[in-house]
């Protein structure tokens, strides 16, 4: 008989993490004879602690199909952090119980850094209670900071809506400075790497010259170099363009736009470096100027899509699958970068224990030596990611997301309190 | 003789003001037998002022195509309200001067309801100086405040943008709403005028219903009756979303935004009716929460623009030439529904001396009974405006939007200082 699979969504969704789900849903049901239903946990790996399990053979081919072109989180995700397993053997035991229960051979985590690590333990604590599952971390985040990975599905999505945005914004500024707006500052999300800030500096392309100005959190501000080269794109320009990483530290450490809560996972939230920057701009050179925070827009804007992403996405769900049908076990599949001009990739793989917990920055040769703006070495790495558009389908003007029926499995354990 | 055209971009730019421009010159080119050379206005109306004329011949046909998928405004706009002729019959005498060293028989002024209320003046000026000048105004505002015309070109676009960005965060924070975010926030325009707002509420479309509350500047901030239906929405359905219009009041009068929020820093969050809203929300029901501020993105926003404001925009452009060849001074092409299922248009045209300083609000039909949603009738008004896909052409993963040379005709006359 062929054992069953547990797929579950972890951490912050994005544009095209539903294409991966696609992509291992589609591929598991193709081989039928080695896997049964794929169950996908409720909001994520808590839905497996609470058995919560969604039967997605419930789903039809074409809301499957739908998952490809749907932003966010089909079955829901969770911010929840396992902790270590001296800290908590009693919620990865339960985990194995939950997937005994269901006769679950095969689990895919499909997360960032802390979920790989997860995914690990998960192997682990399973062969040694003599329940083995093969355990498979899917890549997704859209801070590209997992390592291995030339870069991470759900980046090259929000990179090339930044780029886009960044531009047309950008356009809009330039009209309007003669009399009026001659700052325009973009708030983007990377709380400890740049690399979605750096997607700003793609605005000039095309044979358009934006002045931009980039902060990164992995570069100190240093508001004197910082306001000089703003004054210095607006006497040449007329204006300038600030992309600026919700993550950029003042040198003392504290973020620009600290606001004191944290989620849960400890992190600080952030949110408003844009105010506080433009704010500063407009005190010291007396520019007016326009902000904003694209927040959630960025990373759930499946409208503008890059099709490369999305053909990634869905490659690593299917190479999940098929990593798991060839019997390996605590690995990830990872994107290969063959050549930049013209863009080539392959599909390799990662062990999971040099994937845990690691996390990459942006190297310092992608960082301008003002620390202010990216290099052409980083214009490489970047614009074959954004390549590509794969519009959703539209309806009456709206694009057509699919909504599951999330039908769950019936229950066949006690109740399981998370704490 | 053909008398030559001057246009100009007034006021804030939009994603489809460049088609305006582009049906313009483009009709214009095929009539050349009566109109010469299109001159834009450098920065708009100043321009004209200080004779600072491009000539929009030097431009091929090509570029002049691309200006119809470009956004913002291609030949500058400015932010240049003219005084009352009585205040400054100078500047008023001077652009009469210019048209006339130029000679220029055509007016067409591109914007909202202060433009049209200087072209009126132009145009009565023109004639009591002895030199008739055929001024025509095109409408273009974002915030669909224009009366007689059904809609302004501009809106539809920012209205399907804000529409499926709304959609597309609130199935991000669905997802998310388990363990972490419970409340999405996004702040658009609208000073004075809920339609922008009004859009949000499109995010339920296509089988999804998302629970949203809208907040507009015609209804006076309710805080109590606010916090109760957002807490509703969480209970019944886990999330909600609040689309925020940045003019939306409490009941002194006073704007949301001015409340003020103020960073670890001391600095006062200037401009954020967002952040206010969320802070709100989280000391009353303690929610986590996300919050975005769309400013320019979403006006410049080409990369989703509605097709039918695209064809609107073009039409206002060319329907203007065609008025000022049938002879029509004063006037400004209208769009007229015909009907809204299916959805029918056709051009008409309104008088500038009913045009002028004349804000059209939201009807209260509109606007639902408890004041934070919108009605069947909005919904009906509003859905044919997002109708279509109007994609920009792409390369390297990057729209390809035109800069113009901007070549500017030799000046023949003295220097003018605009004050």
């Amino acid at each position: 008989m062929p054992k069953n699979a547990f797929y579950a969504q972890s951490g912050g969704v994005t544009a095209v993490i539903n294409a991966s789900a696609c992509g291992v849903i589609e591929t598991a049901r193709q081989h039928g004879d080695k896997i049964g239903t794929v169950y996908a946990g409720q909001n994520g790996i808590i839905g497996a602690l609470t058995e919560d399990l969604i039967d997605t053979s419930k789903e039809s081919a074409q809301a499957i199909a739908a998952l490809r072109h749907t932003p966010s989180g089909g079955f829901g995700s969770c911010r929840y952090k396992m902790k270590s397993l001296e800290d908590n053997k009693r919620e990865y035991e339960r985990l194995i119980e939950v997937f005994k229960a269901h006769d679950i051979g095969y689990f895919f985590y499909n997360g960032g850094g802390d979920s790989a690590d997860t995914c690990l333990k998960v192997s682990q604590l399973s062969e040694k209670m003599g329940f083995p599952i093969q355990a498979i971390h899917i890549p997704k985040t859209v801070d590209n900071d997992l390592p291995i990975t030339d870069n991470c599905p759900g980046f090259g999505s929000v990179a090339k809506y930044i780029a886009v945005s960044t531009m047309e914004a950008s356009f809009d500024v330039r009209s309007m400075a003669k009399t009026s707006t001659k700052i325009f500052v973009l708030e983007v999300m990377g709380r400890h790497a740049g690399w979605i800030a750096a997607a700003g500096g793609l605005a000039s392309s095309n044979g358009t010259e934006i002045p931009t100005v980039i902060l990164f959190p992995e570069v100190e501000f240093d508001q004197e170099k910082f306001l000089a080269k703003v004054q210095a794109n607006v006497e040449e320009h007329g204006y300038c363009t600030i992309v600026v990483s919700e993550g950029t530290k003042w040198p003392d450490g504290r973020f620009l736009a600290e606001q004191g809560t944290r989620d849960d996972f400890g992190h600080a939230q952030l949110g408003g470096a844009a105010p506080v920057v433009a704010n500063m701009i407009k005190d010291a050179l007396g520019y007016k100027y326009h902000w904003a925070v694209a927040d959630y827009l960025q990373r759930a804007a499946r409208h503008l899509a890059s099709k490369t992403d999305v053909e990634q996405a869905y490659a690593m769900g299917k190479a999940g699958v098929e990593l798991a049908l060839e019997g390996k076990n605590s690995v990830m599949p990872a994107i290969v970068r063959e050549s930049s001009t013209p863009y080539k990739w392959s599909i390799g793989s990662a062990q999971l224990s040099d994937v845990a917990n690691v996390e990459k920055m942006m190297p310092m040769e992608f960082i301008s030596e003002d620390g202010l703006d990216i290099t052409e070495a980083c214009r490489e790495y970047l614009v074959p990611l954004i390549q590509g558009e794969d519009y959703p389908p539209y309806k009456d003007g709206m694009p057509e997301y699919v909504t599951l029926k999330n039908e769950k499995a019936g229950k066949k354990l006690g109740e399981f309190e998370v704490k």
